[in-house]
């Protein structure tokens, strides 16, 4: 019969976050939803991804309202997490910050130039457990 | 540096995600792109997942177009794939179809009234790999 879900804490939802690395991109185009996993890092409580700039991401992405999700999930023990993070994707422009970002963000697993900087500024969070996966 | 991404066949694409229970349910609303992890079987090469009727993804899911995303991703070795299946979500009401259904489709992780099924007939599908994860 499984469990039901918990939902988890702010705080809970932050930690999870930050000790993730990989994570999916969700938004909306005028030809539908869209989703992109990619690696991550959390700056300042942002979620910041690489992608190119000419990629069908680093395209569409800038500007949208995204659904930024990790998750936790073990089907043989049915138990698993999930948090979403939600806010507006931003290309980050400032060389400063770049020059930062490039010391914190994990290399983009891909290769190729995938100098475009996004930043998502979290306007919403929200997360739950289920089973024991808490 | 890493290396580049490859693209799978469709039929890489079918048998990963006929091999897959978990996904990520991606969809776009008034209020915003929303994304849910559910778990799923194929059934005819449809992905069919169960929820809640009242829930909030039961409510927002049935008739949007989705994108339904399954990845096995390997932070530790960087390497890791990807397929997004694309279609509309489709409430199953069809009382015979529903009998079949949940013989076929494994039970919700959590616990409640999760009568509903939701079928969604693939009009695309895309996957990729990057690094080893082939």
């Amino acid at each position: 019969m499984g469990t039901s879900f918990v939902t988890l804490s702010t705080q809970e939802c932050r930690d999870r976050l930050a000790a993730t690395t990989v994570g999916r991109v969700a938004f909306c185009t005028s030809q539908g939803p869209r989703i992109y996993p990619v690696n991550f890092g959390v700056v300042d409580g942002s979620v910041v991804f690489r992608t190119a700039p000419y990629s069908d991401l680093g395209t569409l992405v800038v500007g949208a309202q995204v659904a930024f999700e990790v998750d936790e999930l073990r089907p043989d023990e049915e138990v698993g997490w999930s948090v979403v993070v939600q806010g507006r994707a931003i290309r980050v422009e400032d060389s400063g910050e770049m020059t930062q970002l490039r010391r914190t963000i994990p290399e983009p697993w891909a290769s190729g130039q995938r100098g475009m900087f996004v930043r998502v500024d979290p306007t919403r969070m929200s997360g739950r457990s289920v089973g024991s996966g808490r």
